[in-house]
C-alpha cells in the first residue's frame, strides 16, 4: 500500500481558471478590486491598533486604461506585500490570505468590514490578461517588489524602485479580450459591480466648470477645472443607521440604485440586524407602472458593499421579489444551487426576517397615517395579496392592514368588513354575504342594482383574487364570497321575503314555455317574482363554477381540467315586469322579435353581444332612430 | 531576481471544488457517468482496431443506492485503469485524460464519440462525498487497484482482488447531501442528464408480467419477473439519420422528450453538418397552447448525448426559441458568458444554420402541401413574424412562405396579395391599401362595411403585427395598410368619386352645428355626403396614430412616449343618410335625444359604450321595448 498527497498539476491550473471557474469573465475587475479595497481596509485596521506606524491619510484606488500598450492598471494604496508575502499569497495561490489575517486578528478585525470573500479572486485576472505584473511596496519598511506571470506558472520576482505605500496590477490584455480596455466596457463593469465599494474608485478624469468671477463681464466664458471622477459611493444608504436617514435621503438613495428609474418608491423597509446572521439592506415598495423597465431593476444583492448577483430568488421570499432595494448580508452563501439555498439554516432566518420586517412596516404605516397607505393600496395590493397565498407567517399578521377597497373608494380591513357589512347583508341562514365586482365598468349594471338594495360591493380586481376569496371563506365561518353577477340580487343574498306573484301558475308555465323557444340552450331560464320595476332580463354566471374555473386557469387550484370548461350563464326573467306581460299577450313573430330584443340587451349588459349579433342591433336600432 | 512555479496549496483545492467549481452540485453524477461512458467508449475504440485483446460485449453502466451504508456506487465495465494509471490520471487531478487519449489516437478516435468535456469531472465527487473509493480493473492484464480519499489532499493507493474489469466508484454520501440517496432524487438526476447517454444505464429493476399460458385457468393470477431497469435511450432519434426516420418516429421522440406534454408538434426540422461545425438535433414547431406547460419544455442542449442546460440562449436564434427540440454540438463553448457566446465565431455559423435550415424546411413544407401550411398558420405565425422583424436573413427568405390570411380564411403571399388587390384596392394616388383588421369579433361593422364594397380583409392580429407593417410599408413601394377602422371606408381606399351631396352647403354648415352641441370634444366631428343607406355614424380611429402608439407599447419602435398617449377618435357623420335629415329637421331636446341616441349607437359598434352609459343604454331600450 502506498499513500501520499494529490498533487495539482499546474500546467492545467490556468486553463482551470479560465474556463471553469468563473462563467463571467468581467468579475475580474471586481476581485482585483476587492483584493484593493481589502489591502486598503487592512491597513486601515492595522493604523487604528498601532501596529503599523503609517499614516493612513484619504487612500483611493485608482484604475487606469493605457490602449496603447494594451494595459489596464489597477491601483491600491493598501499594506502592500513584501517579497516574502508576495511568494506567501501569490506564489502559493493566495486562497486563503484575507482568511488567515481574519484568524490573527479576529476580534479586532470584525468590525473592519474586510471583504476577503472571493479568495481566489487575484488569478481570475488570467481570464482576460496574457501576462500580469504586480508592483508592491509594503507599509513595513521593505524594498518593493516585482513579479510577472505570463499565465505559465513559471513566475520571475525582483527588487523594485517603487517608494509609494500599495500594490500595482497591471493586466496585459489579451488579444481575445481587448472589450476591456474600451473605456465605456470599463466604466461599465464599475458600475455593476463597485458602485457602493468603501474605498473612493478613481477612473479618469472630469470637467468641472469654476465659478463665474464677480467682476466677470457680458462676455465672459466659463473656466472648466480638469477633477478627478470617482465613480463610487463609498458609504452607501443602507450601511447607515436608520437614525441618520430622512426621507428623501431613501428617496435619492433609489435613484441613485435605479438611475434610469423616474418613478418615486411608495415606501421603504429598512433592514438592519446583527444577529444571529448579519444583514443590512433597504427595500423599497415600486410603484406599479405600465413600463416594463420596473422588471428590470431588481433587488441586487450585496457582500459588505461589493455586488454579488441581482437574482435574489430564494433568499428573498417569492412575494417579496417584486420590490426593489439592496440586501447586503456576508452571510448568504454564494455559488450553491437553489436547493442548497433553501436547506441553508440561515438563508431560512434571512427570509423569514425579511417577511417580519415587511409585516411590521406595513403595519405601522397603516397605524401612521391609514388616508396615505388607502392612496397606495392598489400599488401594493399584488404583493400583499399573494404574500397571503404564498407565505403562513405573513397571513397571520396580515389582518391588521390588508385593505378591501369597495366600488365607492371606502377601505375596510376584514374586521371593519364583517362589522359594518353584517346588519345589512347577512342571509336568513346567518351566512354574512360579501358582494364583490372584478370590474367596475364591465359589471356596472349588476353593481347599481346591489347598490339600489343598500348593499355595498368590493372592487377586487388582482388577478389571484378567486384563490384569496375561497382562503378567506375556508379560514373564517359563516363568511361567503358572490361576485355581484353570480345571481339575482334577491338570491345572492336571500332575505327569505316572499315572492308575490303577478302571474298566475299557468301564466308563468306559458311564459316560460315561450320564452324557450326562443331562447339558446346555453342559458337556462329562471322565473322569478321580483319588483315589477326591476329589470326584466338579467343574465347571470354562477360563483362556484366560475371561480373553480379562474383559479385552474391562474394556477395552483380549483379543480382538474376546469380551466378548459365553457362558460355557464343563467338567463334570470323578472315576471313581474310589464315586459313579462307584453312577451305573454304577444303572439307569434311579434312575441319572439320582443323575446330576442330582451335578449340583446341583457347579453349587452353582461358583455356577451358581439361581432355580427352587434351589428345587426346597431343596424336595427338606427332603423328604429330614423 | 528569482524565478520558480507557483505552487498551488492543495489544502484549499478540495473547498475551492466544493464551494466555486460547479455552482450545482447536483451535476456530480453526470461528471462520473460521463467517465465511466468515457472509459467504455474508449474500450469499443481498442477493441475495434485491434489494440485491447479483450471482448467488448454489451457493457452497462450501473448505478446503485445502499441507503444503510450512506453509499452510493457508480460502476462501469469500460477499459478500467492500472496502479499507474490512478497515480496519472487521478493523483495528479485528471484534467486531462481525454483530452490526452484524443491527442494520441487522434484520427481513428474522431468517430468514437469520445466524452471527454467534463475535465474535472471525478474530482466533483467530492461536492457530496465525505470520502471516495475507486475499485477499477484495467483491460490489460495487471491487478485491480483500490484508492480511497477522505477529501483531505492525502489518498492510499492498493492492489485490489476485483477481477472483473472496468470501475466502481463508491462515494460515501456527506451528512449535508443525504438527499442523494433518495431513490426519486437520484431518479430524477439521471432522467434529467443521463436519458439519452450512449452506454445503457442500469437503476435497480422493475416488475414485468410474464405472458399468460396457453392452458391458464380462470382463476390464472399474473406471475411477474423481476429485471433490469434501464433508464436511457442510448441511440436517440437526433443521433440517427434523417432517412431512417418516418414521421411516427420524429412524434414519438417528442413525447420521449417531453412526457408531459400531450399536444403533438406540428412539424420538425432535423439538423445534421458536419462542417465546419458540429451539430444534429431536432427542432420542434409545437402547437401552441392556452396551457403554460409549454413554456417549462425548453430546447435542451447536449453535448455528445450528455445533458448540458436547457437555456439556449445566444446559440439558438431568439425568435427560435419558442420552438422545442433538442440540439446536440460539441462545438459550443460552455461557462462562457452571453456576450462570449456572441463572439463566437462557430456559434454565429451555427445560429445563422438553424435559421437557414428553418426558413428551408417552411419553404419545402409550403411548397409539397399548401393546404396543410395554411391550416398550421394561426400556430406558427408569431414566431415566423418575429423572425422577419429579427433576422434580416430570415426576412429574405420570408417572402416564399410568410402567409396574409383573410377574415374569409384565405391565405395569400405578400406577391399573391398585390397582385390579386391591384385591380379593386388601388386608390388615385396609385398606392395599393391592404385593408386589415386586429380583431373580427370586436371590428365586424367595418370588416362589413368592406365587405359590401367587394374589398378584402386581413386579419392581423398577431401583438407585433404594428411592427412588421410598418416595415412592410417601408419595403415596398406604393404599398400601404390601413386598419379597418381608421377612417370611412371611402376615405380609406380614396377614388375620387365625387361626393353628391343631398345638403345644401347652409345645411351642412346647420346640421355640423347641432352635432358639435352634443358630440364631446373627444370625437371631431367629420361630415361626410356617403350613400343615403351606408351607416349614418361612424366612429373611426385614425391609423398613423394608433400604429405608433401600439408600436410604442409593445416595445422597440413608434415614437418616444407615444404609448401614453390618449386614444384619439374621428365621428363621421353621413350628411346623406335619412338620420341626418331627421336630426336636421328636430328641434331642441328631440334633436339632442336624437344626436345622443346615434352616439350610443357609434360608441357601441367600436366598444366604447361603457358601465354607466352602457347601462343608461340599456335601461331606456328596455323601456322603449315594453
Amino acid at each position: 500500500m502506498t499513500s501520499g498527497k494529490i498533487n495539482v498539476s499546474v500546467e492545467n491550473i490556468f486553463p482551470l481558471i479560465k474556463k471553469f471557474l468563473y462563467s463571467d469573465h468581467e468579475i475580474f475587475l471586481r476581485e482585483l478590486i476587492s483584493n484593493g479595497t481589502d489591502a486598503t481596509l487592512k491597513l486601515k485596521h492595522l493604523t487604528s491598533i498601532g501596529e503599523a506606524k503609517t499614516e493612513y491619510g484619504n487612500p483611493i484606488i485608482e484604475i487606469k486604461i493605457d490602449k496603447e500598450g494594451k494595459k489596464l492598471h489597477i491601483i491600491d494604496q493598501g499594506i502592500g506585500m513584501t517579497s516574502d508575502e508576495v511568494e506567501k499569497y501569490i506564489n502559493q495561490l493566495a486562497f486563503s490570505g484575507a482568511e488567515e489575517f481574519l484568524n490573527k486578528y479576529e476580534e479586532s478585525a470584525k468590525d473592519s468590514g474586510i471583504i476577503g470573500h472571493f479568495g481566489l479572486g487575484f488569478y481570475s485576472a488570467f481570464m482576460v490578461a496574457s501576462k500580469v505584473e504586480i508592483f508592491t511596496k509594503s507599509f513595513k519598511e521593505e524594498p518593493a517588489a516585482h513579479w510577472t506571470c505570463d499565465g505559465s506558472p513559471e513566475f520571475t520576482l525582483e527588487p523594485h524602485s517603487k517608494t509609494d505605500r500599495g500594490t500595482e496590477i497591471v493586466l496585459h490584455i489579451a488579444e481575445d479580450s481587448l472589450e476591456f480596455l474600451e473605456e465605456f466596457k470599463i466604466r461599465e463593469l464599475l458600475t455593476k459591480y463597485n458602485k457602493f465599494m468603501p474605498i473612493p474608485i478613481k477612473f479618469g478624469t472630469k470637467k468641472e466648470a469654476l465659478p463665474k468671477p464677480e467682476d466677470a463681464g457680458d462676455d465672459y466664458k466659463p473656466e472648466y477645472l480638469e477633477v478627478d471622477n470617482f465613480i463610487n459611493n463609498p458609504n452607501p444608504a443602507w450601511m447607515k443607521q436608520p437614525t441618520e436617514l430622512k426621507e428623501e435621503d431613501y428617496k435619492s438613495f433609489y435613484h441613485e440604485l435605479y438611475p434610469s428609474q423616474f418613478e418615486e418608491p411608495l415606501f421603504n423597509i429598512h433592514l438592519n440586524v446583527d444577529y444571529p446572521f448579519n444583514l443590512t439592506g433597504i427595500l423599497y415598495f415600486p410603484k406599479l407602472g405600465s413600463d416594463l423597465q420596473i422588471q428590470k431593476d431588481k433587488i441586487q444583492l450585496y457582500q459588505n458593499q461589493v455586488f454579488v448577483t441581482d437574482n435574489v430568488e430564494g433568499i428573498v421570499p417569492e412575494f417579496l421579489l417584486m420590490l426593489k432595494g439592496v440586501v447586503d448580508s456576508p452571510d448568504i452563501p454564494l455559488n450553491v444551487s437553489r436547493s442548497g439555498l433553501q436547506a441553508d439554516s440561515n438563508v431560512k432566518k434571512i427570509s423569514n426576517y425579511i417577511t417580519r420586517k415587511v409585516a411590521d412596516k406595513l403595519k405601522a404605516l397603516f397605524n401612521e397615517n391609514r388616508e396615505d397607505f388607502e392612496a397606495k393600496w392598489n400599488d401594493i395590493k399584488i404583493v400583499l395579496e399573494y404574500g397571503m397565498l404564498s407565505e403562513p407567517k405573513f397571513y397571520e399578521k396580515a389582518g391588521d392592514f390588508v385593505l378591501y377597497p369597495t366600488t365607492e373608494n371606502k377601505h375596510y380591513t376584514l374586521a371593519e368588513l364583517k362589522e359594518n357589512l353584517k346588519d345589512s347583508q347577512t342571509d336568513k341562514d346567518g351566512k354574512l354575504v360579501v358582494l364583490y365586482a372584478s370590474n367596475k365598468e364591465a359589471q356596472h349594471s349588476y353593481i347599481d342594482i346591489a347598490k339600489e338594495k343598500g348593499y355595498e360591493v368590493l372592487l377586487l380586481d388582482s388577478p389571484i383574487v378567486s384563490h384569496l376569496i375561497q382562503k378567506l371563506e375556508a379560514d373564517n365561518e359563516n363568511l361567503t364570497f358572490a361576485r355581484v353577477d353570480a345571481d339575482h340580487i334577491d338570491k345572492l343574498i336571500n332575505k327569505e321575503e316572499t315572492q308575490i306573484s303577478k302571474l298566475s301558475d299557468s301564466e308563468k308555465e306559458s311564459l316560460k314555455t315561450s320564452l324557450e323557444a326562443v331562447i339558446p340552450k346555453a342559458y337556462s331560464v329562471q322565473l322569478e317574482s321580483l319588483d315589477s320595476e326591476a329589470t326584466p332580463f338579467i343574465i347571470t354566471q354562477p360563483e362556484f363554477m366560475r371561480r373553480m374555473k379562474e383559479m385552474s386557469q391562474s394556477g395552483g387550484g380549483g379543480m382538474f381540467g376546469m380551466g378548459n370548461m365553457p362558460e355557464m350563464y343563467n338567463l334570470v326573467v323578472n315576471a313581474n315586469s310589464e315586459l313579462a306581460t307584453s312577451i305573454l299577450q304577444a303572439k307569434d313573430d311579434a312575441q319572439k322579435e320582443l323575446v330576442k330584443n330582451a335578449l340583446d340587451l341583457a347579453k349587452l349588459s353582461q358583455g356577451l353581444l358581439k361581432g355580427e349579433e352587434l351589428t345587426a342591433f346597431v343596424k336595427r336600432s338606427f332603423e328604429t332612430l330614423k
